[in-house]
């Protein structure tokens, strides 16, 4: 793997700045534990995964800057509740500060080995997790599909490891197993508006790693499937009800439309745990609506008049009846959709 | 009528120029025909049907001019063929420049009388069109339609009068005759990737025409369409063929698509002069492929890794089967397309 969203340093850590990417590719040394917070906060890094890890992270290096400081005990449990208000959804976050809290019942002494263990034990959970949806997305993906669609960033920056969706792209190029009319597999990107996630991040690690890509803007999708042969569209996923509904960013929901028009496959790549079993379909999920800021101007310059009012929802929910397979680092499901419990 | 793309005042005329819009509303007095030239190749001044009026306003300025230059003979056709060489694909440019050569045929002396009421009859033409195409519209489009989906812009600054599609808008919300639940006309705005021509000057139409408008991004359609009501998807056309295959802004297939899915219909709203019947299908039709840069870049700052390939088609083909209804100025065609010769 040659790119990291966060990597271990001995005591210390380092993290890419998402926030300057693709324009500079500027690494950042964390010692203080409030940088990273600040980092998690200011997005330098973002996508679940990557911000649980930095969650176990900011508690380590807290351990490292206040295990001989007399008030350690005190402080510790006040620090978790820091990272804990770091960003208000990621559910990855609150995962990790139960696990820091159970830690924090037993004798300080433990706590720094403890807390050490558990970066550890995140990180390779996470790195195998991608690894396993690679692989059952390998055995279930037609062996002669090698020209792909797909939308946002859900690679190395976003997860620790190889990725979801772009993980599953990230192997087949690795092992170079797809091959059509002789010609390696190929990747068109939806720059993913607002936000830019497609552009800024997944044309940069598709670059990065030599796999062959395009990008397009969102709307030309209808004519990218029907003149460049896509063979099929593949996403990542925010969350997944009971039924197979599917949250992911916005503009998923459209594709998945167009595969159906097109009558090509639309994967859904994602680990176990974004499964939520509490909630039957996509009807009970509440979707975040963001500042209008995003979509009026790009980088501070207006691009639509300052008072316009917009509709500005961070995911759409795609039906399970337009999905094709939902690929877990568990298995593949198909429709109907039937979690394991 | 409050926005004109050009107005003649007395001998001279104003235009606003469009590449300023949003953030500045600047009008350009131009009297000098070499202005006016240069705004339409720098594009403060598109759409064919402007830039047909535009072309015979260039004449006309360089009638004032030189009528009294002892080269005033020879100057003019050569200012004619300088005009054809300002944008090389706009249809309307050549069909002003023939019939100005027309009038070159005829003695000096009727020359600037001539190109004088030729402007208005472009200008008189233009407008009614629009009119027309709005009247049509009106007739067929069910009357508690209120809340309507549009792409790029087809308003007065891409015409000269109301606009094709946002004409249409236009002449619905003027007359007061759509209401839905007590709710007046709502338009959603594609912002219209990469020239954002959406979010640019289609919001900046509406609002000074105080209609009800929310700009959104283009992969926003499919959760707008489920969850805002949208009960038609309407925008303008560059070019139809004889089976009603529809050349339109990138982005117009996708949207055909959710169209078809969601069950609402898909209307084209344009001038009897775009259809071509010199072509069967969409398939003669040549998709001009514009520079990388309008995708990888926003005023000069890069949004994508600065090497990245892209795929950036201006138009896309709307196969006839996905749409309802072609609305021109003459009548409004249904299925299957056969247009009068």
């Amino acid at each position: 793997m040659e790119i990291y969203s966060i990597k271990r340093k001995k005591n210390y850590f380092e993290i890419i700045d998402q926030t300057l990417l693709p324009t500079k590719e500027q690494y950042i040394t964390i010692k203080d534990y409030k940088d990273m917070i600040k980092a998690i906060k200011k997005l330098r890094i973002r996508g679940a995964p990557a911000i649980g890890i930095a969650a176990v992270a900011t508690a380590y290096l807290a351990c490292e800057q206040f295990e001989k400081d007399k008030d350690y005990i005190k402080l510790m449990p006040k620090i978790i509740t820091e990272i804990e208000q770091s960003r208000p959804t990621a559910v990855n976050l609150f995962f990790a500060t139960q696990k820091l809290k159970t830690i924090l019942k037993e004798t300080p002494l433990l706590w720094k080995n403890k807390i050490h263990t558990l970066v550890d034990e995140f990180m390779s959970y996470e790195m195998q997790a991608c690894e396993n949806m690679a692989i059952n997305a390998i055995n279930i993906i037609p062996k002669e599909y090698s020209i792909f669609l797909t939308h946002c960033n859900t690679g190395s920056l976003a997860t620790y490891g190889i990725g979801t969706a772009l993980g599953v792209i990230r192997k087949i190029s690795e092992n170079n197993i797809r091959f059509r009319d002789n010609q390696a597999i190929h990747v068109y990107v939806d720059e993913t508006r607002p936000l830019l996630q497609g552009s800024r991040l997944t044309m940069w690690e598709l670059i990065k790693s030599k796999i062959d890509c395009t990008l397009i803007t969102d709307n030309m999708a209808a004519k990218v499937i029907s003149s460049k042969g896509i063979q099929a569209i593949i996403t990542g996923a925010d969350r997944i009800a009971s039924n197979g509904d599917t949250a992911n960013k916005i503009g998923t929901y459209n594709l998945s439309i167009l595969a159906k028009h097109f009558k090509i496959p639309f994967y859904i790549v994602a680990p176990e745990t974004t499964i939520d079993k509490n909630i039957k379909s996509g009807k009970e999920m509440i979707i975040e609506e963001r500042n209008p800021n995003e979509i009026i101007k790009i980088k501070d310059q207006f691009i639509a008049p300052e008072e316009s009012k917009t509709f500005n929802p961070a995911f759409d929910v795609t039906p399970n009846e337009l999905i094709t397979t939902i690929i877990t680092d568990k298995k593949a499901y198909t429709k109907p959709f039937e979690f394991d419990i």
